[in-house]
């Protein structure tokens, strides 16, 4: 038997009607075909928050004003934001990273600064980042994950906090997955429907600003987002790390799509936690043939999709390594 | 302000946009309406799983062979199946109820004797149970859950075990929502499409021997299950505790079902946990108008959807009690 086949029988021959954990089993198979184990184990899990600004964000593309970045990141450090409460409550290690909000913070046990500029410019007139901003977000990225890689996690998720950053990443989704804007754009942080309007006239103006990209790094360069092209620089390290990739909603999945132009295998260790309730998510883990964990009609970013679909990763894994077999239990099989 | 202006302020002041938690954020809502506290709290939580033989299992209605009832009590009992390792990963205290199953257990910590019997009748040719059996499994749902309140549990689940018992819950459906037994019946643990052709069948004659039921308790009477019974005095003994009721997949939603026909209040203390991979329960979810945590595709019963829906329960209380708002965290509202 391959290994795939072994390890499937050992989930087939749990004392359970086959497939009746549905999406767990799913997981746990993957999981353990990351780890080439049929008794995989999950290590220091951990959770990390990229922020940045974003010069578009002066365009009334978003409900909130800019300072919001720089007033959420310090409610991250102050332990009070809804990441904390649930990175907490899981058992889940935190470090918010500084990719480049327009604000100077004080030293924090959980801050890493890797800030590559005060924000990125406005797209209407300029690319969001120099290829020098871009290779600096690409070093970050891939220093951070090595970091808590010497650390023995083999789990990480990864989640941003940056007003504006939907509009960077429907701008991804519609270069990557070849879509007209409209279908790309959603109420974010909570527009209303002539707000929507408005960005979406603005991010039509945006693409036609610029030439098509031809890589997926000009593709950051050009809507970027420090704060998206430092996750996807760190995803793609995860993947050379084999750890197991934990991807949150909208603006997590964009920086996925990147690197997934950049190294197609990452999808192998990708586990999508939630479905967004921004309305482009959907179409993105279509594109990718991924069902999400969960489904709860969230939209609020900072990684809480990972941290809310942990647990039922743990059980995932626990149901592979410690249920009876209809054998050890005598217990009859079909 | 009323007490819900009160909790829905709390809510929309976390440093979020408005809904972005989404159900999270209407779990929170219903916990805190139960307990009529902004600071609830969940204590000693339980998972009870009735188990149950059914004579129409004879009729080949399952995939499964009767005694595969008692040797998974039994495999219950020896902590190796699924129910076992999630209530263990997530923290549950977890009892197993012997309602009714063709075997005599070995006394076990965990176990209840509330034995009706040892399995219902043939449904084909008899009522499940009589009246006197019917008041024993009311007696019996009653007494267990108030010794579990003794315990300070003010959150418990309910689970179920009993080869043949989607054909019992099928049924009650049909009588509870009104609707054509095609439109109740699933593969239960894994029917092919012949054998669920035949179990169409023998529902059909099934309702056919029998006059329409006047009470939700004859109801119970005609077509059973003794774990069903249980089950639903259970959660009616749990709403007079004003606990929060976990309610599981199918099987339990029927009891559920049965109970909401009997007290309509018991609707604001239940919590959907999953939806179930079993046809009939988006119906009945859709009936109840109730929308489940988790859609994991799983179809196994034995209350695993309470226990893996728990850990998001636990972070939708810990957000309320825990995560800052926009005043005390200093960050701009809209």
């Amino acid at each position: 038997m391959t290994f795939d086949e072994q390890l499937q029988e050992k989930i087939d021959l749990k004392t359970k009607p086959i497939k009746a954990l549905g999406l767990l089993e799913d997981i746990a198979f993957k999981i353990g075909r990351i780890q080439q184990s049929l008794t995989p184990q999950l290590i220091n899990p951990t959770i990390v928050v990229f922020a940045a600004d974003h010069g578009l964000a002066k365009e009334g593309i978003s409900a909130y004003p800019q300072e919001v970045t720089f007033q959420m990141v310090s409610n991250f450090l102050n332990e009070g934001a809804a990441i904390n409460v649930f990175c907490k409550q899981n058992n889940i290690d935190l470090k918010i990273v500084d990719a480049g909000v327009n604000h100077n913070f004080p030293l924090s046990p959980i801050l890493i600064d890797a800030k590559a500029g005060y924000g990125t410019k406005n797209l209407l007139a300029n690319q969001a980042m120099s290829e020098s901003e871009l290779n600096f977000c690409f070093k970050m990225g891939q220093k951070i994950v090595g970091d808590i890689a010497k650390k023995g996690t083999n789990i990480i998720g990864f989640g941003e906090m940056g007003i504006g950053n939907t509009s960077s990443a429907s701008l991804l989704m519609s270069v990557f997955l070849d879509l007209p804007i409209d279908k790309c754009v959603g109420n974010g942080t909570g527009l209303n429907a002539k707000q929507l309007q408005q960005k979406k006239q603005t991010l039509t103006a945006v693409l036609d600003a610029h030439p098509k990209p031809k890589t997926p790094q000009e593709t950051l360069m050009f809507f970027g987002g420090f704060e998206i092209a430092q996750m996807c620089a760190a995803m793609l390290e995860a993947y050379e790390h084999n750890m197991i990739i934990l991807v949150d909603g909208f603006i997590a999945s964009s920086a996925f799509l990147c690197a997934n132009r950049i190294n197609p295998k990452i999808i192998n260790n990708a586990i999508f936690c939630h479905k967004s309730d921004e309305i482009g998510h959907n179409l993105m883990l279509r594109s990718l043939e991924q069902k999400a964990i969960l489904d709860l009609g969230m939209r609020l970013g900072e990684g809480t999709g990972c941290a809310l679909a942990y647990p039922i990763i743990e059980n995932a894994v626990a149901f592979l390594n410690n249920m009876a077999s209809f054998q050890s239990a005598n217990v009859s099989n079909k």
